[in-house]
């Protein structure tokens, strides 16, 4: 029987994979669990786009162009429009999810053993990207003593060599909620000019920021606009993660055409999802006014109650539906892991994703756990009920 | 301004895209261009999977599991009942269409620097999947002279190396329509046996296959069944391109877990897809028979046109919609160029893909070209008479 590469061994595993079983067997128990470890939006999609669906007229399912529908590049364009971004249909790429989008800027921008600057913790899933397209992955660390900031310019000075091809941003940034600032972002574009970067900016929270400040895109950075590469996303935004529509947007016609051969060979993005996504776009606006009030109901109800638990913090995330907490434990995996087989209050537990898969780091973020605030907030209030009374119990063992 | 990687310039360019323009400027001009060029079916989709679509009643279009609907791959466990092939749903894992099957089949069972074989001509993409998973192709020629049958043994062992870790066949084939026999799938099987090779099977036309004897899968071969991955798509089988569901098979543990890993990375494929692709399996026996037979007509009719052309070759495929025919001039991307630029019979001309594109060996397949016979009969009269004066022309000029 022949072996299997070496290279999933590079690809890490799910921060929640080893907890799933025990969840399961939980719920087979007729316990209810409380999610709040996953990133799947529980609001509707647009009825707007689930009208789509029911209006399409087509008799032959067909390919649609490798670069994604015109009509659908053109609606982005309007979209970023709305945040002051002024590109044209030829500077988007339509992409299956924001995950296609981060595999093939790879592909297209780096070589095997190039290296690309991470902040941790971060998306997990960007270590497997990167494995994927055989790059080196380089670490700068936030830390939760100074809320997840960006780290010092000689955080990203001291871990660069020659073959350092790029940084990748998370912003507003999972798991941390953090969004970054406009010094941060400026500190961040001088590093990309003097060693001639490539700017990975993954905004696909974009809509779900709460400061007061105005959103700074990566695209919005003068002087580096042929470093920069947006990856982005439906998913989110709309509730509609099922689609797999995601989009890449950079003026870097290189990296387009690069892009484009990689998009030539997989054929096209999902034509479904197009149709769903182009409906999505205009005539939310309503829409997207109340997705964005729930969540900063909900952000503002659970950092209250996590912060007034015992022996819990987290800082006051100002986007995206995450938030990273620590907690008055050693080891958060084995808590998280306790919640699922041998907690129960009422006969409901809690499921939340431990912290540690999201450093590259060994031995960072074990009290920690990121906790999605997914939920209702009647829900929320009762997972915080849960998560208290847990921490007594687990603490008093 | 950073630079692109050179990876990119590994990934061929799809063997029509230069001729592209042409086509859209032939077009442009009011010239009407019958397109035998590309794999996109006419036909329509099953209108029993059209109607799925009419009747989805989800309120959030959430994230599937990662390795698909467990519905949808107990329906394809059915499917391939059908065809006489025990499996069970784990055998299955869903993709984003076959191309993505293909990917991480090769990410998760070879490393940088392993080597698979290939059969040219040959879909032209899989060049783009192996140079993304950083393998080295080793070819071995079938050609036109034996009608594109599988080449001796001899050929396999000349090129394997210690590095070898697969052989990659299409059956029935594409770009020749070529069915392979049961001695030339038992001829593979021994040497898959014989160097502990992966055999990987593109059976995305296997409805169509027009000789009398049984079809036979790589999943029948006795004695390889660890060794076996079936990379498939409803994409030709329902026309329904656009949907990109395809699916992995294969009864090898390791090979499931390890392409696990980097479907999690991409978290799911697309929903709406799956909906429609489950709807397509059953039910359609009536709808397969019509596509069947059309083809069948189709394929009796072009071929016999074909030959019946002066100095125009082309052997009977028993097996996709594509047949790949030798044309008497020198030069066929210079021909199917100048059908675009310079060539009209009534306002109307062909388009064609140049075959050599389908050759890893600079030289080879020069004097060839794809056919596709996606249009409807009428269409492929009028195509034939247009190449038939052509041809007349362009050795006249």
């Amino acid at each position: 029987m022949p072996k299997i590469s070496t290279r999933g061994d590079t690809v890490p595993a799910s921060p929640i994979r080893k907890l799933v079983p025990y969840a399961d067997a939980a719920k087979k128990d007729g316990v209810k669990v409380y999610h709040l470890n996953i990133g799947q939006p529980d609001l509707p999609t647009p009825q707007k786009a689930l009208d789509a669906l029911k209006h399409i007229d087509r008799t032959t399912l067909e390919y649609s162009p490798s670069d994604g529908y015109l009509a659908l590049r053109e609606k982005l364009v309007g979209y970023y429009g709305r945040f002051g971004i002024k590109i044209t249909p030829d500077d988007v790429l339509v992409t299956t999810g924001g995950s296609e989008a981060l595999l093939m800027t790879f592909m297209a921008c780096m070589d095997p053993g190039d290296e690309i600057i991470m902040v941790e913790p971060g998306y997990a899933n960007y270590l497997s990207f990167a494995a994927q397209a055989g790059l080196n992955v380089l670490t700068v660390t936030s830390s939760i003593e100074d809320d997840f900031a960006l780290p010092d310019v000689e955080a990203f000075e001291e871990v660069i060599t020659p073959r350092t091809k790029a940084i990748l941003l998370c912003n507003p940034n999972n798991p941390t909620g953090y969004l970054y600032t406009k010094e941060e972002l400026y500190r961040i574009r001088e590093i990309v000019l003097k060693h001639d970067l490539y700017l990975f900016s993954d905004e696909v929270y974009r809509e779900f920021c709460y400061s007061d400040e105005p959103y700074i895109s990566a695209m919005d950075l003068k002087g580096i606009e042929q470093n920069v590469i947006v990856v982005d996303s439906m998913s989110k935004r709309y509730s509609e993660c099922g689609i797999r529509i995601g989009n890449i947007v950079t003026r870097n016609k290189d990296v387009r055409e690069s892009v484009m051969k990689f998009a030539q060979a997989r054929l096209s993005p999902p034509l479904l999802g197009q149709i769903v996504a182009e409906a999505s776009i205009e005539g939310t606006e309503e829409y997207a006014k109340q997705c964005y009030e729930e969540y900063l109901a909900r952000r503002n109800f659970i950092i209250a109650g996590l912060n007034a638990i015992p022996g819990v913090y987290t800082p006051m995330p100002q986007g995206a539906f995450y938030t990273t907490a620590s907690l008055p434990v050693d080891d958060a995996e084995d808590f998280c892991q306790w919640l699922l087989t041998d907690f129960r209050y009422r006969n409901e537990t809690v499921m939340l994703a431990p912290a540690a898969g999201f450093y590259n780091t060994p031995g960072l973020g074990k009290n920690q756990v990121r906790v999605a605030y997914v939920l209702k907030i009647e829900d929320l209030a009762k997972a915080l009920v849960i998560l208290e009374k847990a921490l007594e119990a687990y603490n008093r063992r």
